[in-house]
């Protein structure tokens, strides 16, 4: 006898038979002897209809009345949901954001929950109903609709899992859980059985096809187990989990590589105070996230000390940053510029490696054992990134991923299923 | 300088295209130097896409989830009307139903309105921006959404002008005003300029295809001036107003007919006290509605008296009241029972007929004229209504028209244009 939260993507919501699926297993959770909270997602194609309607009206639309009209797709969903329960015989009520008090800020688009009232979610629950509530929205305190940003959903499920003290949150999608690394392009990658949310967050670029990271940055927050699983099998998942439950033996967790980053590098940068704060605030002014920042203690004179700068940014600012990375490298007097787009950041992640000597050297021997040459490093606790020529990223990814033993299944059992 | 509330019909809002056309209409109307309310209904289409959608999902649609889904509707509509409005522009916030706090009961997928509170609308307009209102939909005590049925947004337009104090009601729809009679029977049908409220409700059959008619009971009930006009034009429409404006010479306002009722003859039904009441309370217990209801005083001797009693049901409840009918005329002993649905109900409606003795017998002679055999009439204080065989309804209702002047411009000159 637990208190379940289920969420349901786009794609597990994208027609009616798969809504009919979806009240299947709520229904079958809740005949388990379970409380069950279902959280919807807009039918998949919804919400891009509804951008597209809102982009071919005005070029950049209020971001309230975005809102406003985003939100219909989630509570079209969560009442198809409820009505699809009812046609199986079981009982269920929708509740949009304004009715379950998901009080968020005012940032439309992408706002933020700062507290979440459970009594509208408990009363359903009262009644034996499973309550069907809306992913995605919140209202401010004008009582203006809001919405979380894209992935939302999750953030809500996880947000009221943590509200209503919930005994785990599952998040059904279209893959079967996170994986040690991409399949597609390693065959030996294998479904990682238990995950801590720090090894979670830094493996974004695995994790982000299938959980929202900010979802997770809430579960860790208030410790909310997470179930990342397939919508249409019955096979467990991943489980996203505090750390004191995750696996001592395991140096790296997984690996995984990002395409999105173009590099550049500012040569024979002036070495003294403020110049390098002068890079990146004109950068942080201009709105562009910079990713990797990587510069050398210089030597030689003091005075005459220079250094190279590097740094990546996405491909997709490229061409906006080009003239005010000039402008900038200009004043700060560098000699040079180069850009780079062939490239790749490939990481390993592994709460192991905090206590495991040596990860970070065995990591750049399995590189060099293949010739691939390292461009840039950078590391953090957990996680360790290599930058690379982009044309090495599947041999480098299945290099590391067997180098490290992710290919044997040395993983704990699955969690307690609830 | 006034406050003026407009409505946009499916039709009106169908488009991205004819949004921009409301979006200009309200700008418009906002520079003359009014305050603007806006109301939009559903796009065309949208109700119907929707409500497929829910009966695909389960036979019988939840109530209370059929609103939160239809609802989205109109939600859709007032945040593109924003938008197109900003487009231009122009200043606006949509607002929904739950927002404006249009209270109502919870008789779900049909609820009626039990109070607004302007405050939000005011709040938009004293900060100089146009107030887009979702129609359609309120919100009941639990904080759950409501829908007020089929042509609810006229409804929510009227209780709102009311609410608010508006000047006018602008209903905007695809014909230019309420008309005479249907010009598509009769060439010579006009625009009728200004109408009463009393009249417009006669009239329904007419009248409901431009004006939802409940909510001409509410802009009587309140006096709210209604402006009926066209959305794609800037001539004047139909103005309904109360009966003080009228004027005093026009005896006929319009002639209206209906073709959605059979006639039901129940033959020597024994003439008795209750066994009128017997027929009408079983055909009410099974939720049919019964329009026109003739009964003539019996002759001879009371003892064995008897009489025919005529009414009419609509032809869409036919095939399941007859078995109905069948027991309740076992009952009261009728002798026989007669079906017909080739019947049209033909009526001319006119405030002037109170003052003006001899409208009924005028109305008998011009249909003797033409030869129609008139079947059954019933009468109220500014209607009466001939049942006469369906073949004639174009002949009647011409004859009709004009025989009663309604082909001449003896009309007022329009209401003063705010």
């Amino acid at each position: 006898m637990g208190l379940i939260v289920q969420k349901f993507g786009g794609t597990s919501v994208g027609t009616l038979e798969r809504i009919r699926g979806v009240a299947s297993r709520a229904i079958a959770t809740q005949k388990r002897g379970h409380d069950v909270v279902v959280i919807v997602s807009a039918m998949s194609g919804e919400t891009n209809r509804l951008l597209k309607l809102a982009h071919d009206c005005v070029t950049v639309p209020d971001g309230r009345e975005m809102d406003a009209l985003a939100a219909t797709g989630e509570q079209v969903s969560a009442a198809l949901t409820a009505m699809a329960i009812h046609s199986k015989g079981g009982a269920a009520r929708s509740l949009l954001g304004h009715q379950v008090k998901i009080q968020t800020d005012s940032a439309y688009t992408k706002a933020r929950i700062k507290s979440i009232s459970g009594s509208k979610i408990f009363d359903v629950l009262r009644a034996g109903q499973i309550a069907v509530v809306a992913g995605f929205q919140g209202v401010d305190d004008n009582g203006d609709i809001t919405t979380l940003g894209r992935g939302g959903s999750d953030t809500t499920a996880v947000a009221i899992a943590a509200a209503i003290g919930a005994d785990a949150c599952e998040i059904y999608t279209d893959v079967d859980g996170v994986y040690t690394t991409d399949p597609n392009i390693c065959p030996s990658a294998r479904k990682i059985n238990r995950i801590s949310y720090e090894e979670m967050l830094e493996l974004a670029s695995l994790g982000a096809k299938v959980l929202q990271i900010r979802s997770v940055e809430v579960a860790m927050k208030y410790g909310v187990p997470v179930h990342v699983r397939s919508s249409f099998s019955d096979t467990p998942g991943t489980w996203v989990v505090g750390e004191e439950k995750s696996l001592e033996d395991v140096v790296v967790a997984g690996v995984a590589y990002d395409k999105s980053e173009a590099k550049v590098l500012l040569q024979a940068v002036s070495d003294k105070p403020g110049v390098v704060a002068k890079i990146f605030g004109g950068l942080a002014e201009a709105n562009i996230s910079v990713d990797m920042i990587i510069q050398n203690t210089s030597t030689g004179d003091p005075a005459k000390a220079s250094t190279d700068v590097t740094f990546t940014v996405p491909k997709t600012d490229l061409a906006r940053v080009k003239p005010l990375i000039e402008d900038l490298a200009r004043q700060v007097g560098a000699k040079g510029i180069q850009y780079d787009e062939d490239i790749v950041k490939v990481s390993i992640v592994g709460l192991g490696m905090r206590s495991h000597a040596g990860t970070a050297a065995r990591m750049f021997d399995i590189l060099s054992r293949e010739s691939i040459n390292i461009q840039a490093i950078s590391t953090s606790e957990i996680k360790i990134s290599c930058l690379i020529a982009s044309k090495y990223t599947e041999l480098a990814v299945r290099a590391l991923h067997d180098g490290f033993g992710l290919d044997k299944a040395t993983q704990a059992a699955n969690a307690p299923d609830l």
